[in-house]
């Protein structure tokens, strides 16, 4: 192992199974094939993934596209691929028996109630939409709970989580029927889930030092989401023997419900690019003069 | 959260309960009073930990001083404090009920059997164990397990696997009566287990151009460290609702029997850094212009 050819990456949440591709093309040894040394890293709090790959700690990683313009106006970040394609991301709910596990007719029904969120953005998110359907942030208590959404919905510290259809609707749904979503990009008519399309990112300046590792780095990874492609059940068999903690029923679940999610080509979309930027525009995240950070050069 | 107050720390091993003194001390906000940010992170390959320290890509992190010792060789690594002290390690293994659980009588039987390590300073330790015992490399197979020592012996890859007391027994009692384990301080005649214990380390260049937050990241687990000894039942409750994922019966067996070999002045302990020296001599991981590359002036 040397220095010089080695490169950090950094997933956006704990190892799950839709980070696959980089899991495959390590185990497969796709990126020593490459030449290229990938070292997998996992946060504890998502919200640190931006900063330290802003900051240069870390090489690349993972973060959702929202995310990744926000970090543009802080950082030297862009995109260089898509992992996953706009997954479902709302605001999820468990309903009760007594009212035979209906959907919430309408948003307004989170007056009063207490709703959890990733970090920063999710905030901002969540605030627009209430706001869009008349709530003030006095008329609901947001809470801050990083990872830990689907066990704040099951322990009851909150009533409802922001989260992704793919996992944490899956992992409430090992427990509860009734499991719904409020879909963010329906109340935000937003047209797609786009902004929360799982990109991968990188570092500039990282990747203006070493083009031919990223180059590298994405030619690993893309042979690894062929043989997913090919093989779905074959490759989350080896996700099992990779990481004895994917090999239960709600990871099962989990992977087969991101499959549809996947970019085949890895490629940034144009179209969802521009939807997003207005939509960041629109929360105030960037302003006017931002330049779309994202290449597809090394696709 | 800025750059200037911020800095990275990398685990050993995926989150264990045994990390609880800086799981707890971000989560109540001990590391905020000290007014340092401190973002955790977790290695998909533990192997990787002290070039990620070593090569500046993370500042801090928890490493075995064996591997902080060999890493001297390599990188600007010290360690500036101590987790665990001296957990007992050593080849575990299960016995199964046809001879009643009974204890292996000798190492001698590991001939012809499947061994697994974590990785290359394990592969040298055991190595040199067999040969104290008679036993030639070609004897046994040795081979790389990474994280997945437990499940690779419920699964039957390997006949025994080299880890500790306070994890891999822990987990494999879930399943197995009769889980042994042949200590690798008594076959070697080490007098202690001190070559794992588990140590806070650095690297060097960030200790020099950062005293004041490794002094700051120091006191708020010294003062983590003392809520849990004062309160241990409370600090693992505290613990699960900070991850989910220790409120586990495994997780809490595995917490509670770490908590015997938690340090309690966090202190590098000379007597075992002397100890361990001499192993690393003995098997050739460094020569005898090695330099103890611990301190402890921010314990």
């Amino acid at each position: 192992m040397t220095v010089e050819n080695s490169l950090s990456f950094l997933f956006n949440w704990k190892a799950l199974p839709y980070h696959a591709p980089v899991l495959i093309a390590k185990h497969l040894n796709y990126f020593k094939d490459e030449n290229v040394n990938v070292m997998i890293l996992e946060p504890t709090d998502p919200s640190d993934v931006t900063h330290l790959i802003g900051s240069g700690r870390v090489d690349m990683g993972f973060k959702a596209m929202i995310h990744t313009i926000a970090a543009s106006t802080k950082y030297p970040v862009s995109s260089i691929g898509t992992l996953l394609d706009e997954p479902f991301t709302g605001v999820i709910y468990v309903s009760d028996e007594a009212n035979n596990f209906q959907e919430w007719k309408d948003i307004s029904i989170l007056k009063g109630k207490r709703i959890g969120y990733v970090g920063h953005f999710g905030k901002l998110i969540l605030d627009e939409l209430m706001e869009r359907n008349g709530l003030a942030p006095s008329e609901y208590e947001a809470i801050r709970v990083g990872m830990n959404v689907t066990q704040a919905i099951k322990d009851g510290t909150i009533d409802a989580g922001v989260g992704l259809e793919n996992v944490q609707m899956v992992e409430l749904e090992q427990t509860y029927k009734g499991v719904h979503m409020l879909r963010i990009d329906e109340l935000a008519d937003l047209g797609c889930c786009c902004f929360c399309s799982i990109l991968y990112i990188a570092n500039d300046n990282f990747v203006k030092a070493h083009p031919e590792l990223v180059a590298s780095f994405m030619k690993a990874v893309k042979r690894a989401t062929d043989y997913i492609v090919k093989d779905p059940n074959g490759a989350y068999d080896l996700l099992c023997k990779i990481s004895p903690e994917m090999d239960t029923k709600v990871n099962k679940e989990i992977y087969h419900r991101s499959l549809v999610y996947l970019s085949k080509d890895l490629l940034n979309v144009e179209r969802d690019w521009n939807k997003v930027t207005n939509y960041c525009k629109h929360l105030k995240i960037i302003d006017q003069s931002f330049v779309q950070n994202y290449t597809n050069e090394f696709v």
